[in-house]
């Protein structure tokens, strides 16, 4: 159980409040850097000064991703911008850190990185409110119902075959697009139907709603054309996605591309699996 | 198949444009009153005379439920208040009228009403909206997924069944409370558990999320008062709903009282309904 | 609690032993006629005169249907033919008895008969042994996977609806046919594909599996020359069924025909849902 | 596509058998051997010499496994026991081989072996009739329905993942217990209650079905002492199983060890999986 430590918490979403939240009840002390767009009701300090948090703590949680641009820290309740510098990685040193910075990998050696986005236990996890919130997305934008129509989900590893259970109960028909023959073979043992990447052309004018997973352009010009003119994608791949948005636009194709579902819709959940994976780390490497 | 025929649209909500779509698309003439709110950017006529538009057509189709107030058209997309009063009835005689006017019950023998919403099929496909609506109610107002949650229905009707059957996809245990052992019966056997309603104190505690379709407060202070204390109700039965709202409010219960999920947050699919039913009242009565 | 009361039962299958051994169990008294085919190591005593177990009880069950030829009572555990006759509704008379007897109904009104099975609670609850043996029976006799198959079912009544929800997981496609416009409104809203009975013919061909719940002979030689070759009809109505067994033989079309499906594949759940009815009865009408 | 080509097909079940026809049936030739047991009233030569067999065809089909004593051929529809021999394997050269004999690793090097069974693919899509097979043996060997049954899944890999799937739809309560994270993962996101192995004594005794998938035997006496007396363990694991039989026949507890579910169970289906797996490997590997 983590109890009586010094998390300083740098940056990330509303999850990270919820994170903070949930240490600080467990009898931890914490302090938080990259909130003051937040009233500060909150009942551990949120400081002003990043070396000051640093200093104070014992454990350090950075977001997730750590930096969107490569250049600054993601933090987007703070309306300052930080850049995720040297200086930063000096004062970490000698720290527990919890994250994955890939940019200053140099300096990576001198200080204990602890991944907890990485295990494939929070990836699973992860994956469950990403699902969730697909389908919020669908039952949102559409003025019509999910009964009946037909749903494709491009990409069938965790998130797709998550999305895949939850949409079965709604009365929908599933399909799965893939390269992947053993994603393809799990598609049909779930009793969706399969098809292969390079067939996308043949077969997209079925689909109604698109969920797509894979973070690479195959929405193009050319597939966006084939697409029903009342076809609804929901890009939840991270960068780039998986659609040609200028083509999108010009064929007027309704689409949208979100990124950080857990974090925007399901901050509690999704601080909870962090915590867990976290607190997980601290038990497995006696920290 | 309905067409060629001249249809007046009065009142209701976005449903009522989507049905008045999709009868036009059908080589059919549609005149609407009650619309004005919106750009007239429509492809059939918003008249201002209530008169006109019944004289102009055939078929009248009234809007669901005709009236809120028991005074008023239910036109919530008119900025002036219409009155359903005598002169109206006495347009619509000789007219083939799709509604359900209990107000003016002295006068009904003289026009001949057909209720598209009465027929047992129509409220079964109009509960799937209602019950896919409260879903997503679930996932917007609470931070966390619903995996896990533990879920009582109240009331195990058309409503409480589809909404049992999406819920049993997303890792939920649910649980149907009822006076009804037929409800009851039904619950069981699809896999619910299962609980009479004159226990519901002694067993409200245990539930993070309550979907309550019994018309009649059944969550009264007393009951509100053994919830959790982040328990959140989703209210979608009729008027006056299931819940004392003002106990709710001082115990600082999370809750909603929605009316009208279909017309509201799927207002193409509950049109389609609406269609489905008035199209098949007119082959079967041969109007 | 049904307790220290005794129990005379009355022919019917294995589920009557499992329902004696739940009345035994709760510490009441229990004589049985109609089970010399077993081995008597029962705890309780299988008397060779049916008027001796009638004396010596205050309550008597019959079995589930009381006669299958409608001269004899149904007693398959048994080797000797029990004709249900005058005699033994003099001896029922002052009896509490649980059962249905349609045959001696002028002598009825003396004698205060409770129907356990009419109850729709009753039905309900007999549909799920129903409808997950015959999934079972749809695995045993294909040497193939439920996956992928196409599934009709004829009638969704209440073991249609089950038969549906269990089904869904397998991954088959499934439709339901009816001629009410109540039950395909269901299917529909549960996520089946519709068709109505009077479409049977043109749509027939693309079933592998085809579960009937209608007691009509609805597959006819026509019906049956239009199903593909190698479909297996799994019919669970009850008599005449919905095959014409004729036909079907000469076709080569795979059924089966099966009847009591509770008792047979199911007894011991079975026993408990006739058990609960009683049970009922018993508080409900003071008894 | 496999045509005109000559397969010799040697031991294995009724699953060879369909396979040989849907090779036969695809304009292929077919030699068998070792199935003498059956009437020869197959459409393709059953021969006596497995030499002559190997001789004949350009394409051998060993059986799966290809033995089971390590010494013979797995022939159970034979009754001549084949040593799988050095002779065999000197036959075998210069032939394409599908299968994975282990024995003879020396030679192997001369013998190009295809693993048809290996690929992830085939493993994913095997699990099929594992997982539906444990559910139909879940069905027959108690008198009781699933309905209401808490069922708990030892080791959750694709068997595991499917049989929850699949069993989630008959009301009952399903966990799931493994020593690997991740499968608790997909265990938990799936919706089942997850169970680290460590603590099966504490909790096992909840469990009235249990399927085990781990192939070591972790239903030790201690284990199995604590269960329900009424509990049924379904053990699909392969050799040795999850299960000490001694113990468990001591304690009486009610079990089955099922191995080769696809070839006894759903022999035809299991034929197709072979089958696409064979012919994915001819034309990737241009044979």
């Amino acid at each position: 159980m983590v109890t009586k430590r010094k998390f300083g918490i740098i940056g990330g979403d509303f999850r990270q409040i919820h994170l903070a939240e949930k240490i600080f009840r467990n009898n931890n002390e914490v302090f938080l850097f990259g909130f003051d767009k937040l009233n500060n009701d909150l009942p551990f300090p949120v400081l002003d000064n990043i070396y000051e948090v640093i200093e104070k703590s014992e454990y350090i949680i950075l977001p997730l991703p750590e930096t969107r641009d490569g250049i600054h820290l993601n933090c987007p309740l703070s309306s300052i911008g930080t850049e995720f510098n040297q200086k930063i990685f000096n004062f970490l040193k000698e720290k527990v850190v919890f994250g994955n910075p890939k940019k200053f990998t140099e300096c990576t050696e001198k200080i204990k990185f602890y991944d907890y986005a990485k295990a494939e236990e929070f990836q699973i996890m992860n994956a469950v409110p990403t699902a969730e919130g697909a389908i919020k997305i669908a039952m949102d934008e559409k003025s019509e119902t999910l009964l009946g129509k037909n749903c494709l989900i491009t990409g069938f590893g965790r998130i797709g075959k998550i999305l895949a259970n939850r949409l079965s109960a709604f009365g929908v028909d599933i399909a799965a697009a893939s390269r992947n023959s053993d994603e393809l073979a799990w598609a049909k043992a779930l009793g969706c139907k399969c098809l292969h990447l390079k067939n996308l052309a043949h077969e997209i004018n079925d689909y109604h709603i698109i969920f797509n997973t894979i973070p690479s352009v195959i929405f193009t010009k050319d597939i966006l054309s084939k697409c029903q003119k009342n076809v609804f994608i929901i890009d939840i791949a991270s960068n780039p996605g998986g659609i040609d948005k200028n083509a999108a636009e010009k064929l007027k194709i309704k689409y949208v591309h979100v990124l950080g579902i857990p974090g925007k819709m399901f901050a509690r959940s999704a601080a909870k699996i962090i915590y867990n994976s976290i607190q997980k780390i601290i038990e497995e490497e006696n920290l």
